[in-house]
């Protein structure tokens, strides 16, 4: 059974956006996977098909009301056990490892916030994880939806055909990825660092794991010293 | 002058993508900012207008050539002061600190990678900054580069109108944010914490001050220990 992702979003339109393209967009059209956005206003229960309310305790912004999104969970999801993921800045950050794990499963659901916020009791009455892409604001949780599926859809099975068997990637080993160079040999003044024309390859592997553990050394010392998964 | 987005990429038809809609988009029509997606295959000297070729030392995937990369570079950038952008997940963790430099300037240019890597030479000679928003493996710099410019236009002035004044936001002042309810008082048993319909602010005030707290030490612990930018 393909990958099914199903999207609850004020803003369906936005949808399947850059996965459309490239090799994502074809393994969509070969059906290797799915993405059906859903709108949460068809959801609402009054003519002006309202999903949002004022803050209790007051403040700026809306919320996004408890009884219309359990609503529209449960229609969407209330027969299958796909992980129900709220993209939210509040949530675990999204790892790699959380990717390989998202990609062997059937799907997603995935909520995608606008406003204020989500009222936090459909947030644990509906067991939602929270997910977060970065320590940044997004305007909602649409492009944050786009890259945890993009992240997810390169690895599933088929999708990237040869074009991902061999490669070395950054966080496969905890570390930063070393550099890479192609021709021309000889760039404005700049060669290719000569061990990797040497032949040798012994002396190759060694110079790319030294270049990767003294790049992470000095842009991502949280890698070493977490253990990043 | 409005903020001028300029992206090299090899799918410039995945541009504007999401930022084509909602409040970004309306932005965008109405010239608040402008977004120019730019083919590096254009800039390729051979009639089968190829950009990439296989890594020095050997292995899988392949390089984007930093003479073809750098020409194009020059030629969309090379009479102006804007940052010059490479997504990498190698790269410095998007902060909304730096969200907020760029949303100051005039505009970015942003090369998204495809393949395996970007030759070196052409990073340092081109002094790209290399950025990432997340410790996760995208299909290529493009939904990062998206990701990346819907928190900037969301910032820039007159984007959002009123719909950002006066909220707080996670990171604001390092810390996630404090949970939200709305109507109905009683949601499946659950009911409002009590403090919130109290009318007193400066209890409601320490309430969410310290829920922030408790859901920061909980879950991002590094933040309270790194002073979060």
């Amino acid at each position: 059974m393909s990958f099914r992702a199903t999207i609850l979003t004020l803003y369906p339109e936005m949808f399947p956006g850059h996965l459309g393209h490239s090799l994502a967009g074809k393994a969509l059209e070969r059906g290797q996977w799915s993405i059906k956005p859903v709108q949460i206003r068809d959801f609402a229960e009054d003519r002006h098909r309202t999903v949002d309310d004022t803050p209790a305790g007051g403040g700026a912004g809306m919320v996004l009301k408890p009884d219309i999104l359990a609503n529209a969970i449960d229609q969407v999801s209330g027969h299958d056990d796909r992980p129900r993921l709220l993209m939210s800045p509040r949530g675990r950050p999204l790892t790699q490892k959380r990717v390989r794990e998202l990609a062997a499963g059937e799907g997603v659901v995935i909520v995608c916030g606008r406003f204020e916020g989500v009222d936090q009791r459909v947030i644990e009455a509906r067991q939602l994880e929270e997910v977060s892409v970065g320590d940044y604001i997004l305007s909602g949780g649409e492009p944050a939806a786009l890259t945890l599926l993009d992240a997810v859809v390169r690895i599933l099975p088929g999708v990237m055909g040869n074009a991902l068997s061999g490669t070395h990637e950054s966080f496969e080993d905890g570390l930063l990825e070393y550099p890479h160079y192609t021709r021309p040999q000889v760039f404005e003044g700049r060669e290719i660092p000569p061990v990797l024309t040497s032949g040798n390859h012994a002396e190759i592997d060694k110079w790319r794991r030294e270049q990767a553990l003294s790049l992470t050394r000095e842009r991502r010392p949280d890698l070493l010293q977490s253990g990043q998964d």
